[in-house]
């Protein structure tokens, strides 16, 4: 019997008789002879079937079989000049699994809403397949980044018990008789953990029932929220830079073909170096009023400030010091300026805006408290969060990095939706 | 100014003056002296205060802090036999950051319910962290194990359209004005994940809205699920049995110290080789009659069925051909005997029980659209399922190994609910 092979490391097998099984990408008969394109999940590859090198019966019954079609090919692995992959496979046998027609997804052009009712199936194409791979990179990347450095996994929970910012953004759910919501973010939960472990991230799916649709939101979305203690904001900015360089650049070390499959311009991505730009968002302000953007005085930035920032310059961005008055409650004031907190945002370059958000923790129970009830918030759902400052409270921050923002912005493409195998948006719960 | 250290690290620092960031986990003052175990997160150090080598108001602020305080601590690592770690910290300076006193968890006993309640401030306790660092391993070596054999890792969604087998045990949520539905299993999806990638994986939450409260259930739960292309259930059962000694192994291998706090006797985990004994259904009834317990013909088994019969090995063991009747509409028919169909469950030894079930599923479209209808379930929602057998089918398997079941054998411990950092049951929504 021939080896198993798959086409990823078909250069091992060079002058041996394999079998690959996989599926039909493409297929074109030049008279007694098939050129086949053969994907196996692992890639792409050329096989060439000869009427009169195998069994005749086998050649029809592949020459007749449509795309993704699944079929089991044996045959020489040949070095092929021509080929992207250096080898292609001089078929000796053939069979055909199972037999497909029709199959919907064709060279031809869709239209957007076809291809995502048709994820299951698009998902096998060269583009999707490209993304869904970096995807996978950028999350071996992240975790490989934590792991490594003393950072203890903590899994915060999915339901939550209150709804304390409002419920109008969140996902509700009947409880076994009370209500449970879907959380928005895990970090309140990772300041118990760094306070027990020293340094935890979580890394799972959220949830934000958003009423718009953009580009740049799902209502489910995975983030990675490393939290540590005994850690300033200065410590969060140099973690958040580190971490992206790092990986950014496995990524790019990593993905090149899926990134050529996608035609990204890597040289951007090579840009991703230390030391980011950092500025204040005074600093930032100031900036965009050189640039004739406005601002409204001590008011968050939107998209299009991000944009017009970002442009300035060939790599992430890191904007600190939000007016306190914009940012959650539990962000620390600036000692030298309680106007200003101690929070910071990554934006990307090119546009992509916002990849990152986080900072230092109110740390003092009694600035907390007042915290919350000037935010106007239940001080009752925050018992537990405050027993953190009440017994062995620390300096300590961290941030959220959304997964799916980021490989928007790592495969240079347009819609955050292609960036997850089953998207879920305001408009589309299928398949 | 003294490198700053973590204690897992000291034997690095032998003979050097470090600091220590950290909390106090235990104090015992003797006159001049105070004994000091410090929790920093990654361990436990004694350090040595001695009134007349240091600043004596220092010294007093800290003999007066009350446990969970944080503090900091510089001093010289030296080695010490009587220590557990082979050092102690002889402190030179420490400095009180936050006096806390009445911290609610004392040496003493308390019951489950206040210490599920004190959540976020238990995971502090020795034993707490001790599960929850095994928790991150097994995650470490489950990922790792499908990283490093070519499986891509492909998201399952974790809001569905459908309550396809009744919505007793799902979770319900408004969605934009329809229904949406929290996942319980993220293996459909797979199969279309397997088709593209030839073989995938997802590792995230499942809900399971069980009104049953039992010490082997969480309504909010981790599972890993891989899917292969083109295998059968012999591979599959390979495949399992492969993974849990892999898995068991890393985490034997770099969790020993936590298995020693958890008193877990590692000789049985070391005991998890291959080949596990595989047995059919029919076997498994066969000698659950010699042992004289009952089985319903053709049910399920039972709690008490799992325990009984994994008394009998000293690793886990593997159930194979369960009653068709009796399983999922999508597992493969047994093609000898359509009766019993190509499912396995994998149970753990020491009355663990089932910690991974699988099978290879129905892979031909006609017998799929037979089954969706002698289950009485709706067609209409599994159009994109069947689309999966219409272009592309092929034999094709995997198995979910739920991660909170696997850490409760592995830790050796009693209740599931202890394995996650904010366990959710019938009866507990909070922290």
């Amino acid at each position: 019997m021939a080896t198993l092979a798959t086409i990823a490391d078909i250069a091992r097998h060079d002058g041996q008789t394999v079998t690959l099984h996989g599926w039909i990408y493409n297929s074109t008969p030049r008279g007694k002879l098939l050129f086949l394109q053969l994907r196996d999940g692992t890639g792409l590859m050329q096989c060439v079937l000869r009427k009169n090198k195998m069994d005749a019966e086998a050649f029809e019954a592949v020459r007749r079989a449509g795309q993704e079609s699944s079929v089991v090919i044996t045959g020489l692995v040949k070095a092929d000049e021509r080929s992207k992959i250096g080898f292609e496979l001089v078929a000796s046998d053939a069979q055909v699994v199972q037999d497909a027609a029709d199959y919907p997804i064709t060279p031809k052009d869709h239209g957007v809403a076809f291809l995502h009712d048709h994820r299951h199936l698009w998902v096998r194409s060269q583009r999707q397949f490209a993304i869904l791979r970096i995807r996978h990179l950028c999350v071996k990347a992240i975790r490989d980044y934590f792991d490594s450095r003393g950072f203890v996994l903590f899994d915060s929970p999915m339901f939550t018990p209150n709804a304390v910012e409002g419920t109008t953004t969140l996902f509700e759910t009947e409880y076994f008789g009370q209500k449970a919501y879907l959380t928005q973010s895990g970090q309140l939960y990772q300041e118990s953990g760094a306070l027990a472990f020293g340094r935890t991230y979580c890394f799972g799916p959220t949830f934000r029932a958003e009423k718009s649709s953009t580009r740049r939101h799902l209502t489910e979305f995975w983030m990675v929220e490393p939290e540590l203690a005994w850690v300033d904001l200065e410590d969060i900015m140099d973690l958040a830079e580190d971490f992206l360089v790092e990986v950014v650049g496995y990524v790019v070390e990593h993905g090149r073909e899926y990134l050529e499959i996608l035609e990204r311009d890597i040289s951007v991505l090579e840009k991703v170096q230390k030391p980011f730009p950092r500025m204040s968002y005074d600093e930032a302000c100031a900036k965009l009023a050189e640039l004739g953007v406005e601002v409204e005085p001590e008011d968050d930035f939107g998209s299009p400030h991000e944009t017009e920032l970002t442009q300035q310059f060939d790599r992430p961005i890191m904007v600190h010091r939000y007016p306190t008055a914009v940012k959650a409650f539990y962000m620390k004031e600036d000692p030298t300026n309680p106007a200003r907190c101690l929070g910071v945002d990554v934006l990307a370059p090119e546009g992509y805006g916002e990849v990152i958000g986080g900072g230092q923790r109110e740390d003092s129970l009694d600035v907390l408290v007042s915290k919350i009830e000037h935010h106007g918030l239940p001080m009752e759902a925050f018992g537990w969060y405050l027993d953190l400052r009440r017994w062995g409270s620390c300096p300590h921050g961290g941030f959220g990095l959304g997964l799916e923002r980021l490989v928007t912005w790592v495969c240079g493409i347009h819609h955050i939706r292609e960036t997850i195998p089953f998207p879920r948006t305001i408009d589309r719960l299928t398949p």
